[in-house]
């Protein structure tokens, strides 16, 4: 199928792919598998992508020994790949021209909380919720959540967000320093924790998004927040998704220090009413959560039930206590599961277009006829205060006509926010499937990308067939 | 005497320099110069550092201008130097191997103000102050406010900050996206206007603060906010630097959102009350200012009000009205100024330290005691919310032994904040100055900053001598 164009030819070594795989398991021992299953679970798993697993997976347990797979395939020049969770959404973890995955998964030690600094130092294998989960005591948390429990060393490299970028930031900003084995096994730090530096290139945030392409990032140092004194939220109907972007809009532009402001389509809200037990009523809705002081959140959601009542939102239930608060927020970020629950058997096709939010609305509402032209059946989840939303476009993989369909649908979303000075990927990243957009989104500034990556990886041994077309 | 050891040797290109300055006379007609005391002017000029004229200076009036130039000095491979308003502190601006400097002054166009999305597109010379001028209409500002009125290109370029730096960021956070002429004089668009983006490496952010060393910056787009409700602000003096210090420790602890902190030691009080007429007590002094709602910004007055009694601060004086924050503001930003007024006919040398947080006291605490063994005068200023402060060292240069001493002054200065978790330069940038740190705080960091800059100017011809030892 026309799949295969998302992807690059990569061609496999096999001489050298047969040599690192038996030094890396007399090496790792029980601590290497080439076991189809496991290789498979360590391909791409979560959309309709093609699995092109990893010929082994590597489980390491320090800097020193993802340095040493790397030092193996580097000699032998052999694809090597990060695997954190495997919730990617792009192909990131696919191996098309086979070669190791260095599964990251028993790195998950937090190496040091420093609450007076707000910051922390974890291994890359610690997901989000076990940093948060083990900060409980601190009074602090870690903000970025994106859907899946994904690990903070994936998420720094595939510069993930969620629903608390509008007021947090994404990992860009989240990411204080990292230990990172380059193309070679060198093991670099990068930043400090120091608040800013001005010293020298930026190497930590040109690692952050570059998906393992640069570099494997093994420690994540990170900044943390004080747990806001005071936390209210709730959800908002509205007759129509163009008064629901308006009142973002709006907020936005009034600068309205929201810490979240999250919006579903009716068929979204169906596909969570369904699978998380609610019962809210089935129309555009925006959930949206405020922090700081008593006096401070009270305030904002004064201000903001008046902009929601201009723009014509309907009565707005507040969910005051924590549990009712945590029941709705997880009913958002299983809104992918749900939405696959909407047409069982149908594959999940994501997309994640971010646009200047003066287009938001231009951009929703072109996309949603589009959508309906096309005959397609894709929910709609937007982390709308940036500008960035999602549709899950549900396809029938064994329908090529539908395959075509969605895949027409999802190069022109991308297109339409490209040439509204948006990205064809707000936190996704670009993985396989969104390498041939780059072209029109950076023109030349992928020959840059390309320059930095063959200065790195000259051997492009470091997830090959990603990011950046070579 | 010992200053050379902190520049890099660099040959002269004679023949290459003379066929460029003679080519670029002739296309730029009086819009060059070879003029002496110009060419002086485009060399460093504002600490002890010696000037190191360019060969020629060219007037650019649009980025296909500066292409061009770019394009004559690498064919001849000549150094090219980006100029914005010469108030850099490192030598970023000289030509140690001569070569032509392109001045950015006339570039000094607003593009775009896009009021709707909060941000703006400006040519490299724009100034700081020129644009929240130009923006004074729209409710909106731009925060970031190094002590001189530098270009925005030259700010993007050493990833400056200032006094805002502690709510708003630094131009880090700031710049959305860039025009920038490489090496070859290809011209590249950086980033975009949407909020975020995971599409592809951090082009932004690797030439943000690369100091014109990887390519010349000749368009900015920038985040906008809203002007605040309210602004409330005043001084509060303490009994000593320590107590000011733990008073900003819990500030930032508590999560308080302060606009700006910033401390002055008694010293500096003194030279800013003589510069600026002030008549504040002669002791350490935290300048304060929060933004937010009229309830927001009491709230926060009377917590900070709360921390500062609890570590011993004296009675706070606020400035209600506008004109009387200005005054204050200015005599801080003109802090600089008001140093060198303390020994007339000396040399000022910065220092621009940043440590986390927790080790600000410690780290201002060693630096006076080591200031004071030294026999050295130093006054200290400090955007200490972000755990960065600067002292002046304040020297006779024609007497060998304060040079040496000032020079032992400031290694020292320079190690103990790497040592403590932080970096050498928290905003002014490395240039020539801050050089022989890099190896220290970034090891092996370094190498890879050095791969970078050999992939994207493999000729060596922007700002050679700057940032990266090659």
């Amino acid at each position: 199928m026309t799949l295969v164009s998302l992807q690059m030819p990569v061609e496999r070594n096999e001489t050298g792919i047969e040599l690192a795989v038996a030094i890396l398991a007399q090496r790792f021992g029980d601590r290497f598998s080439a076991a189809a299953a496991l290789r498979e679970q360590h391909g791409h798993t979560t959309t309709w992508l093609p699995n092109q697993a990893p010929d082994g997976v590597v489980f390491a347990e320090s800097t020193e020994e993802v340095a040493e797979v790397v030092k193996v395939c580097a000699e032998h020049k052999v694809p090597v790949i990060a695997f954190g969770t495997g919730s990617s959404l792009e192909g990131h973890v696919n191996a098309p021209a086979g070669g190791i995955s260095v599964d990251m998964s028993r790195m998950n030690r937090v190496l040091q909380v420093n609450a007076e600094d707000l910051d922390c130092v974890v291994e890359a294998g610690v997901t989000r919720k076990q940093l948060n989960e083990y900060l409980r005591d601190t009074g602090l948390f870690f903000p970025i959540d994106p859907g899946a429990d994904a690990s903070l060393g994936g998420m720094a490299a595939t510069r993930a967000s969620g629903t608390n970028a509008v007021r947090y930031g994404t990992m860009k900003d989240a990411v204080l320093a990292l230990t990172v084995v380059m193309a070679d096994g060198t093991v670099v730090h990068t930043g400090g924790r120091a608040r800013k530096s001005s010293a020298g290139y930026d190497l930590t945030r040109l690692m952050v998004g570059s998906e393992g392409t640069l570099g494997i990032i093994t420690e994540v140092t990170l900044r943390l927040h004080g747990i806001p004194e005071a936390v209210s939220g709730g959800v908002c109907p509205f007759p129509d998704l163009e008064s629901a972007c308006n009142t973002v809009i709006t907020t936005i532009q009034c600068g309205l220090p929201v810490a979240r402001i999250e919006l579903l389509d009716a068929l979204q809200i169906r596909a969570c009413n369904a699978y998380s037990k609610l019962d809210l009523v089935e129309t555009p809705t925006l959930f949206v959560e405020f922090h700081g002081s008593e006096a401070g959140v009270r305030e904002q959601s004064e201000l903001f039930g008046e902009i929601a009542r201009d723009n014509g939102g309907g009565e707005f239930t507040w969910a005051t206590k924590a549990e009712e608060r945590s029941r709705l927020w997880s009913a958002r970020h299983d809104a992918y599961w749900a939405a696959l629950g909407l047409r069982p058997g149908a594959k999940g096709v994501s997309t994640d277009v971010c646009v200047p939010i003066s287009r938001l609305a231009d951009c929703i509402k072109a996309t949603m006829a589009d959508l309906n032209e096309a005959g397609l059946i894709g929910p709609l989840v937007g982390h709308v205060g940036d500008g960035n939303f999602h549709t899950l476009v549900l396809v029938d993989v064994d329908n090529p006509q539908e395959i075509a369909a969605a895949e027409g649908f999802i190069e022109r979303l991308n297109w339409r926010a490209i040439e509204m000075g948006g990205t064809c990927t707000g936190e996704h990243g670009v993985g396989q499937g969104k390498m041939k957009y780059l072209t029109r989104e950076h023109g030349a500034g992928l020959d840059v990308m390309r320059a930095v990556k063959a200065a790195l990886d000259p051997d492009g041994i470091l997830n090959p067939g990603k990011v950046v077309p070579m």
